[in-house]
């Protein structure tokens, strides 16, 4: 049955409802439609007088081609833990319409552990990703007609930093030329088009607390040098206002359930790959304030996104992950270990054992970090029973615990052994959270560490270009920033198809970015494409809507 | 005092007693936050079974930089039927982002007849102006990633016809370069932006009478012609499923209120000049429906809004207009006749006299159509007793009736007079509505009325290009379509500066485009931007809100 059949087939709570069983009333959130709502920012207020609940963070091992499902297991997980008694809220991150459209499909989990309502979450949802690339591309159009309209602040049209973004997969955006034509269409320069979730107002909203922090970070963005290269600003060009106006619903974060009316809070939505993987602080924190566990998950693997949930977003707060859920399948670690996608309901247990390393490194780089770390394996029907008893021994010899998910098929049901490991996890004394780098360290010294502690790295090298930023960075006093390393989502090395746990290579950092509004710098390791594009039958040709509203092929 | 500011010392009415005003229930509308929702499809179908009330058609002089405030008109109309104990209903244009964050500022009427939540609206209100992007710019991505996958269609690069969109008032975006670089970054082509408002989507959806015949004209949008000059449609890249999936909301018309309470439908907003400048169909036929008068609005004058409203929108429509009330202000016609914008404020009766020539042309064109017409004078501060009476007396010449608004400073009381006027002229017997032109005749004689009947022109010239596009348009077939020209609102000719009611002038069409989703031919008359700029100061500079979500500077 189709993912998007499963939820038609499940009648949503009214959100007032979910919405009370956080304690909210029907006049803190705004409704849109009957089964999603924005918080408004007096809820989230009134939120955050609550206790603390158990912050769980879910990630996984590095994706393959398999599939990992994270998102269900997160979902699942969530589910099991109300079924237990407890009070879950979800922290996710909004889907990119891109990859709907296109090929990843979209991000609300699968089977009987998904978010409702499903379609609208993967469409347009509340409008965030819109009200981004809106506040995006109005900015671009202001920068342009700023040095079309005499350009008083100086600004070097062949140094603006600052590009365009589209939340779609459009390979032909990447490179481009703007401003042909006529004068009066503006000075010709090139132009690129990023993908909205990797663009830098979508780390500045996700990293903003209130509306003032919000304009504060707006204003900071640096938008280009000057022609003697003095660093040039939103805030030289008076707009932060307006930009913010045009984020003042977007920063609310969203309300919605999942198919068993677990509170789901989804808010933001970057690419781990590319920016820095995590929902909002405003809807981790209001996660964390609206129930006793909150349950959150951090893009791709767990040396992209839950690094750079340790790292870049845990400062700002309130409190560190209790635990951490890592997620694995037998299929995955297979791939890893060489066994050819298409064989993968094979039974083999030496492509399991040699594909183990890459879980290993996982759970070591995760316990660095001083946080109680538990190992989900979700369960496909062609795992045999040998292949999860090998596993599921693999992991103890590291003295770490692990269950068998079956949410996919049964829902919170079968989540409930995970559950009752978290439970039992989030008990425990929790040591005092380490990160693994001090943000004044120097960015050669924070890279290195990122590079050798998590992905395994022998050294980090610096092209020209990189080079180069490095020194613009020191000498502007940016260096003190945390890094959000930009690198394929596939190896914990800079090449994708190093699969498994690589060690003894070199990652090549490309060029430093400073993204002065979000407050880091993107380190771009290998090449990575910040505008994806659709593959040769794109999941557009698939979905269908009838007369009657009914939707079909949206996965 | 700022529009916002009169906005928000107001309060608006929960969105579901606005619904319950037209005989809606609250589930049969979707709400989006307390004040704004959108109707169901079950609720467009709900009010269709009740009769038809009154269809009143609000049109104008031409713009000038004096201001008309048109918009402002039919909200106070409205709300003084409202206190005429009528049952009024609004169907309005939703406004463009790229002006509101440039220059012209929001469509939501002015002073004490303004719609709520004017902020909203004005900004991204309940998504659809995005959502049409998405679809624009989805389906441009797919035709150059369908090139780019091996052009099984044979779709020749330089003859692609569909152009990517933004809600963006962007110079540097009219004219570019796009896949530059790699290999995977698809096909080098030349490639333009139009703004939203302007794009074929728009149209699209402004005509959709449901979600079927939304697919089929999406279906039927013309993309592209192969190297062997075949035209290439959406339906053949199979992806109007996914574009009607991508509007499945944008569809349903949106519900919010006036200052005075009376139910606004806002839906669809294509500019007059380069567009057919109507509302939706969904949302004229459900304000018919709902009240026992429906208001809705042309953009520009009436030589654009109103001619496209009666000979393009009309034949879909339950019903003709019952009235068509034609705004003008003494400033704005003694500006016609000659007076500078600076001197405006004082008395020039000759002015006047001079400039009537362009209400008088207006007025004779909307009497051709054989619907009843009343003036509506919309008072100024700065106008003399002298000019008003004037003005009234040289219309009363006409066999014309006309009413002296002052509805921005007095809400609907300003409107009374004008209302009284409506009331009476509605229920005369309406003679039959008489179409300017029939679509059976040819692209050049339907275009030649509109040219001499409309804007007094002399004739009709093509270009070389428009000639070759007619005869393209003849082979196809595709001529038996209404026309929709795209010209300067400012003057009747397709030059800028002709003010008054010129006559003797060659109206110069540069390209006919076929826009087959949409279902007519727009005739490019004229130097018509299809994407705006902004101006030196754009007003983004000024809009700004503080930590607590008050915005200010936007108007």
């Amino acid at each position: 049955m189709e993912d998007i059949e499963i939820v038609q087939q499940n009648t949503p709570e009214p959100i007032e409802k979910i919405a009370n069983k956080i304690g909210l009333t029907a006049d803190q959130i705004e409704p849109y439609g009957h089964d999603k709502a924005k918080l408004s920012m007096a809820a989230l207020q009134r939120l955050q007088q609550n206790p603390a609940g158990k912050l769980v963070l879910v990630t996984s091992i590095n994706p393959t081609p398999a599939g990992e499902g994270k998102s269900t297991v997160t979902v699942g997980l969530a589910d099991a833990l109300q079924q237990r008694g407890q009070h879950p809220v979800i922290a996710l991150r909004e889907p990119s319409l891109g990859p709907v459209m296109g090929m990843k499909g979209g991000a609300t989990g699968g089977g009987y552990a998904q978010v409702m309502p499903m379609a609208d979450i993967n469409l347009h949802f509340t409008g965030d990703m819109h009200a981004l690339t809106a506040a995006n591309n109005t900015l671009a159009a202001l920068i342009d007609n700023h040095i079309h309209q005499g350009n008083t602040l100086n600004i070097d049209p062949k140094r603006i930093v600052w590009k365009r973004a589209l939340d779609i997969n459009d390979r032909a955006l990447r490179e481009t030329v703007i401003g042909l034509g006529k004068p009066a269409n503006g000075e010709m320069r090139e132009e690129g088009f990023d993908i909205t979730v990797a663009s830098e107002m979508m780390a500045v909203l996700c990293l903003a607390t209130d509306l003032e922090d919000l304009k504060k970070r707006l204003g900071n963005i640096l938008i280009a040098y000057t022609f003697d290269r003095q660093p040039i600003f939103v805030r030289d060009l008076q707009v932060q206002g307006a930009l913010t106006v045009l984020l003042k619903d977007a920063i609310k974060p969203n309300l919605v359930q999942t198919l068993e009316h677990t509170p789901t809070i989804i808010h933001g939505g970057p690419f781990a790959n590319i920016a820095h993987g995590c929902n909002s602080i405003l809807a981790t924190e209001a996660a964390i304030h609206a129930g006793n566990y909150a349950l959150t998950e951090a893009g791709f693997g767990a040396d992209l996104g839950a690094e750079k949930f340790l790292d870049i977003v845990t400062p700002h707060l309130s409190k560190a992950p209790d635990v951490i859920v890592v997620v694995a399948t037998v299929r995955a670690l297979k791939y890893n270990g060489g066994q050819k996608l298409a064989d993968l309901s094979t039974e083999d247990i030496h492509a399991l054992e040699n594909g183990y390393v890459n879980l290993h490194r996982h759970l070591q780089n995760m316990q660095r970090y001083d946080i109680p770390v538990v190992v989900s394996i979700n369960r496909f029907v062609s795992d045999s029973d040998k292949e999860l008893a090998v596993l599921q021994d693999l992991i103890s010899q590291e003295g770490l615990t692990s269950a068998i998910t079956d949410v996919h098929e049964q829902g919170g049901k079968g989540g409930l052994a995970l559950a009752d490991l978290v439970i039992e996890a989030a008990t425990e004394e929790v040591p005092d959270y380490q990160r693994l780098y001090d943000d004044d360290s120097s960015i050669i010294e924070k890279l290195t560490t990122i590079a050798q502690e998590i992905y395994g790295a022998k050294d980090v090298e610096f092209t020209s270009k990189a080079k180069q930023q490095l020194r613009l960075i020191e000498r502007h006093g940016w260096d003190k920033m945390p890094i959000c390393v930009a690198k394929t989502q596939y190896s914990f090395s800079d090449q994708p198809k190093l699969l498994g746990a690589p060690t003894g290579f070199t990652l090549t950092v490309r060029d430093l970015i400073p993204k002065l509004g979000a407050g880091f710098i993107v380190a771009m390791a290998g090449n990575v494409l910040t505008m994806p594009g659709l593959p040769k039958h794109p999941a557009a040709e698939k979905i269908d809507i009838d007369g009657q509203g009914r939707i079909t092929g949206l996965f």
